[in-house]
């Protein structure tokens, strides 16, 4: 099984003023790629903070993403800390030196200069949007924050990545209660080991029922797994509607 | 300081099906509750890792709050999963049983019940959306995942939470580049050291430039860095903007 976590960097997710969108993007584009997306973590711009969650997720999981804190001001910790996390030099990457002054030409100073400070030993990551490349530190990628710029990078980056069957979902959308299916989904649950049912209340009145997802890499599972949700659906008297 | 953490349970986060809004609704709450919300975490609804994190942040925070796997299908296993991180019996809770029978009349049934398990020890945490109650252990909240239901039972607990002074913030924006300011902006961060000022770059062309945010509990410091941060601007000549 290939296996990640993400690393969200930032103060500004932690005090309500920004709302993430980079974890669903990662998220939705590792399932394309059959990864297994096992934990999201968010921190502050915190030292301490960044180096235990990197160095606690860098080891459980076969790839680590971070978001954030990789930009050119005083509030951009990310290359740093992620050099004491790995307990190397932070160092002024030639390469990416190389590409941040043939950028910003005479635009090119010591504000910008910082974006080329990385661990000793990094790789860079691409950034097809604004130039500023990121980095990679063995199974951990450093990425920015701004979600354009992110997503070019992690883009640029899943070519290398290890990935394997994609996972596969259907839903079915019903107008029943938990309280009404609950028993029998225990039973189709059993009954189809290889693929994961999750149920999802919804209940924005007037439209009150369950999504049901099937999910997982095995198709024909999947397949027949919703064949008995959906007779199951029908045995209750319910309705199939759209996804709520 | 008054400090928080937040545990997402849900496989369809994690998917990348569902885009959580608990989150950013929670740190908005917290923050004007003078509440330092310090750590995020999603987990899939898996009890090894449940336990693992909400042990962690509990014994890290003074309060947690934690979303989802408390319906009544066989993948909601939150309140077992809470009882054995305490290392507590699952037991019916009577007034929780109460309140379901109470409200499902000759609905209730043998799933429904299901809610009425919480870990021995728990105490009620009001649902004024759909009835069944979440429960508390000690520090921490375990409440329901649908948004309308968790921000009904957010509101019903706040009152018992112990609060601070709330966090104030200025958000400028201008059309100026990191690099132009990042110099400046080190120094006004230096000089106000009880505010935490954050730089966010933007780049939805032809839209290019940065959100500054001076954030903290201190109004005059806040004011007066504020007010330095528009004069650095008007210095490097650049012009304020709404937010972006």
């Amino acid at each position: 099984m290939i296996t990640a976590a993400i690393l969200v960097i930032g103060n500004e997710i932690l005090s309500g003023r920004t709302k993430d969108t980079n974890i669903n993007f990662i998220a939705q584009r590792l399932s394309d790629l059959g990864i297994d997306l096992l934990e999201v973590r968010i921190v502050p711009d915190d030292e301490h903070q960044i180096i235990e969650a990197v160095n606690a997720l860098r080891a459980s999981y076969t790839y680590v993403f971070t978001t954030g804190g990789i930009g050119a001001t005083h509030d951009d910790i990310t290359a740093a800390t992620i050099a004491k996390a790995f307990q190397v030099d932070l160092i002024e990457n030639p390469m990416a030196l190389a590409i941040l002054k043939d950028y910003y030409q005479e635009r090119f100073n010591n504000i910008r200069r910082r974006m080329a400070l990385m661990p000793r030993g990094a790789s860079l990551v691409d950034n097809p949007v604004s130039k500023a490349p990121a980095f990679q530190m063995e199974n951990v990628f450093c990425l920015a924050g701004m979600p354009s710029v992110m997503q070019g990078m992690f883009e640029a980056l899943t070519p290398q990545l290890e990935t394997a069957e994609p996972f596969y979902q259907n839903i079915v959308t019903c107008n029943l209660a938990e309280g009404v299916i609950g028993q029998r989904l225990t039973e189709i649950q059993t009954e189809y080991p290889t693929v994961n049912i999750g149920s999802y209340p919804f209940y924005q009145l007037p439209n009150v029922g369950v999504n049901l997802v099937v999910r997982g890499k095995d198709k024909k599972a999947i397949s027949n797994a919703t064949d008995a949700i959906i007779g199951m659906v029908k045995d209750f008297g319910g309705a199939i509607s759209q996804e709520a």
